[in-house]
């Protein structure tokens, strides 16, 4: 459910590479070009456009982009570039070192990605930084949140479909029980949300709301300026309904008066190869509006464009 | 530093299959075959018998072995025979399972391999037991047993020899606060130790012992029944000097009356491709006995021979 659009016939990367060398050469940047190309190439292309391109030219690519352009054009084009993993070791880089109660972009990554994918993205905070993810998190994050997310950031779940029954109800009975008594950050709901596999994880919740007549992220609406709350229920949506929790970050990017241009396009970007259409209509059912008519409304220019080329418009 | 001795000219797949067939068939069992063949081939070897076998006579090589002996035998023959990954986890699993304060196979695991070897390890346990390690560690540890090896177990560790010695000095000065105080679960404690890199945390133990005067390990030497305190010893030995640890697991396996067989098992078939050597050469040291000639005098049998092919006597 991808937005992202390839042409049938890909230049061949040699000719991609000198295209890009052209959009940077001379006065000006070629931003157009650099869309054209760049804005529609999946990630196995891309990675050898930038290997190519370094062989060629003696300069990284990302190098080369961060010379020509700046601000969010910039800082997209160069997210969109990156190899998945590097990209999500990127974004949960920043949110560690600059770890906040209200950042929720590592249960993003944690929680919406494949147990696969975020070993890979931990693979790619050892190569880049020179770091293990978990020691960042865990050196900057405090209290319940580090002791939430140091384990939602190490998981390695369990993917396959089985599901034991009986373990669903008394773990949903343990979560019902710390809920009622207001222990949000107890042990046990934290050992069950960050170990469990997702599946098991869905028969809980499912047999909870049978059994106690709520679904649980209701039962975990409190204050709503608990963060920590917040961070839970996240963590319960990007299982249970990734695409609607992404929705959701659009939506509050876009809403109001100015735009949160650091989540709009981490939404695209790390979107756009895996499932931005279901994200799309979801907007769209919720909005009333597409939305790409929405970010085409609250963005400009050369930024604009790129996003707009993510999200699938010819 | 293996003590693995495998032929100079190894017999093709398809004759070692046949020789431990016949070992299998008939009346009794042809114990000193299986010994000659699976006791001198190396892992890439012995998963090529395996899958060779299964192919050949439509039944796994394992399952011929279970038939075919038993006890300590059986047991080593069937360790020394999976791949390491899946050895650890099924070693892992029965630690996990019969989760007790004094088992210390999930520190030896968790620490004494590298992070790619670990990670591996919890790819097996998916594969072969439906479920990931952290969450079998998690539903069966207890109180700071599980607050402690939870997070070694999903750990992650960057491998890079950069130090940080600011880090190593403010981390040295926290580790010694927090032991001077009798605060040996507390969280600093637990974080520093589970999500530092092996580098780091030498330097930090270097610092802490030039600093105060004292090896971290004597400073966390309290009540010897205290399980936690030495648990906590175990996982610094295992970072510090896992083949002096791991003397120190086949010393306590051999000494007294009786034998620990599954740790002995345990020690020879994890490291005989690994470090047995240094291991030895530890124990000679330490016992003015040879290894060997101390394994010789405790077991017997099939078991016996197993073992001292495995340390490598001609």
């Amino acid at each position: 459910m991808a937005t992202l659009k390839v042409p049938a016939a890909v230049p061949a990367v040699a000719d991609d590479c000198e295209q890009l060398r052209k959009a940077f050469e001379g006065w000006g940047t070629n931003e157009e070009l650099i869309i054209s190309i760049l804005g529609h190439r999946d990630a196995a292309q891309r990675r050898a456009i930038r290997r190519a391109y370094a062989e060629t030219y003696g300069q990284e690519l990302l190098r080369s982009i961060t010379d020509e352009i700046s601000g969010d054009f910039e800082r997209a084009v160069i997210l969109w570039t990156l190899d998945p993993a590097e990209r999500d070791a990127v974004l949960a880089n920043e949110a560690a070192r600059k770890w906040q109660p209200g950042n929720r972009v590592l249960v993003e990554i944690a929680c919406a990605r494949s147990s696969a994918q975020l070993f890979a993205v931990r693979q790619a905070y050892h190569d880049r930084f020179k770091h293990s993810l978990e020691e960042d998190v865990a050196a900057h994050a405090t209290g319940d949140f580090r002791k939430l997310l140091v384990p939602l950031v190490t998981a390695y779940r369990y993917e396959g479909q089985e599901v034991n029954t009986r373990l669903a109800h008394s773990e949903a009975k343990i979560l019902h029980e710390k809920i009622h008594h207001k222990k949000y950050s107890d042990d046990e709901i934290i050992r069950i949300l960050t170990t469990r596999s997702k599946a098991q994880l869905l028969a809980t919740f499912n047999y909870y709301n049978d059994e106690y007549g709520h679904r649980i992220n209701k039962d975990l609406k409190g204050d709503p300026k608990d963060e920590f709350l917040q961070t839970l229920r996240a963590v319960i949506r990007c299982f249970t309904c990734p695409e609607r929790y992404l929705e959701k970050v659009a939506r509050q990017a876009i809403a109001g008066l100015g735009t949160d241009e650091n989540a709009l396009t981490r939404v695209i970007t790390t979107r756009a190869e895996v499932d931005l259409k279901l994200i799309a209509e979801a907007y769209q059912k919720r909005n009333s509006v597409p939305l790409e008519r929405a970010v085409a409304g609250d963005t400009s220019g050369d930024y604009e464009r790129l996003l707009l080329a993510l999200l699938g418009q010819e």
